[in-house]
């Protein structure tokens, strides 16, 4: 029989010490860690960048798909994205976690165990956090904290007209990933004897539960000495954030749909599911990428890097914010990305 | 009829904003707010110092009798309260909700206004955050910044042999409002005609639904070149604090029950629910004052602060952890501080 120790029997600070006690400070700027009325970093010299994100179950997650470890891995992953979409070197985070007594201490370790490969994997400390009882489901919010030169860091609103629209990596598979899982899910609802069918499907799959915040992309921005002249990063759809980079930069933009970087196993899955695999790619969220813009005159330091892909142009506003499709059509770009809100 | 907007009409990003443009920036070491990947400050020659705290409704608060403008209030003050713990100054918070349909815009704002408030009242900016819908009940995830003079932060574990323990202002209010508001509201449940009976508990009330972080001690420290050898904040009881001090400073500890300070309605509302005043003020939670050691050759410089009450010393570990009653008998202080993972 599994082992299963109840939260109670640690009690709050039992379970704090429990849970950080294996992990070591990697970063000189960590002056304090865990175990007091809050930490203390120095960044002296640099700036501090701070980010904070929320995931619930039953809305970002759902734990009948989604491995605990592959969530803590996750939980981080989500923040050091905005970290590293402002330029900047993620060096430190916080966790706080809401659970339910339907969670054993167990479970937590093999949350933990994600927190901290993702710690280790991108040179991060863990500082603090706050652990409570939650009535319903299992709440995560993490903060993470950077560093960068100053005045490095870019910002959405800084993108110029004719500038050069790139984005990292592919598009799309953490959706068609979801889409897999949820099919999987009500299959398994329906009759519980029948085995996930995931063949072939382990890319689109991690995409989702286990995405990569792209710290190499920073890395070569630095070895190449490139600044992009704006950057985020892709959480709701590339289509969504866009839009975000011509309102905040007060720009319009030309994207090509046959430029728009779609893998291999993401098109074979949209087929199966009868899906468009623009349409994902413009409007599946979660891949965690960046979409950056540049100089026309830095397209000469990019060409090399096949991780990068040239989607498209910044423009004047009054031209609109448009995709040209491969039949050479021009459609108004929506932001159909997810929105937590929908009624 | 009152008006209501859904939060749907508004959308994620446009709630952000919505909610957040009133905020004006306080501090210069903010670079960078609201309305990017992640927020950009800048504490050039200070260390960082940061905390994080989770409200859950339905365990840390109950929104029955909580108005939601004291909850955004509160909630930055019990984040503030661990940034002046550190003997630090608060300069930033995130702020991070879920909500569930239940809560419209109007209600938001509300919330928002107190937090608006306590960043007013402490010089503080808000700048970045995360929403979310919930599934159940409202979350709310507070992180606080603030800065401190190199190597000036005061910890919990560097308390001496001989140093006074003292306190902030009065304990056991926070407790004794809790117990008043969860009477009121069980007479209210059974019938709802009854009016709430708060005569002459405006003080209690008051230090459950709207604490302060004690921002003035902090000052008073500066003022008077004083440093306390380690310190902490009130919000579990300050015996459960005082075993904190002890655990990690390898000490024990003498605490006069006679020292203890508790306010004139305090022990009348303790009567009143016959409670004993003193185990109130030892063991009753929120109370977001600050519990320090000093120096005995400090002691002068505190004597005119009547703000502040030296309720005992420490001693060596193997002398234990006890308080000294007004009988003259002596006892194990034991920690029956709020734990929220009681089974």
């Amino acid at each position: 029989m599994e082992e299963r120790t109840e939260i109670a029997d640690l009690g709050e600070f039992g379970l704090i010490e429990y849970l950080t006690k294996n992990f070591e400070i990697q970063n000189a700027s960590t002056v304090l860690g865990v175990g007091d009325d809050a930490a203390v970093i120095d960044h002296f010299g640099k700036q501090t960048v701070i980010t904070t994100d929320l995931l619930l179950e039953g809305v970002h997650f759902d734990l009948m798909y989604t491995p605990l470890k592959h969530l803590g891995y996750k939980s981080v992953m989500v923040n050091l994205s905005d970290i590293y979409a402002m330029n900047a070197t993620p060096t430190q985070i916080t966790v706080s976690i809401g659970i339910s007594n339907r969670i054993s201490v167990e479970a937590l370790n093999e949350f933990y165990e994600g927190i901290y490969a993702a710690c280790e994997k991108h040179g991060v400390d863990l500082i603090g956090g706050d652990t409570s009882t939650s009535q319903k489901g299992f709440i995560i919010s993490v903060t993470a904290i950077g560093e960068v030169t100053p005045d490095k860091f870019v910002k959405r609103s800084t993108a110029q007209n004719g500038d050069l629209i790139c984005v990292s990596g592919d598009l799309g598979a953490a959706f068609l990933g979801l889409t897999i899982m949820e099919r999987e899910k009500k299959i398994y609802l329906e009759n519980p004897k029948i085995q996930p069918d995931l063949e072939g499907e382990s890319y689109i799959v991690g995409r989702l539960l286990k995405p990569e915040a792209r710290k190499e992309i920073i890395e070569f921005f630095e070895k190449n000495e490139i600044v992009p002249t704006s950057m985020m990063d892709v959480s709701d759809g590339v289509s969504s954030e866009v839009l975000h980079l011509c309102k905040q930069s007060n720009l319009g933009c030309r994207i090509y749909e046959e430029k728009l970087p779609i893998s291999d196993e993401s098109r074979r899955a949209a087929y199966k599911f009868g899906l468009d695999p623009t349409v994902c790619a413009l409007n599946g969220g979660e891949d965690y990428e960046l979409i950056f813009t540049l100089k026309q005159e830095d397209y000469d330091k990019i060409t090399f890097n096949e991780d990068i892909s040239v989607i498209g142009y910044m423009t004047e506003m009054e031209a609109g914010s448009k995709i040209l499709t491969k039949g050479g059509n021009e459609f108004p770009i929506t932001a159909q990305g997810w929105n937590a809100f929908t009624k």
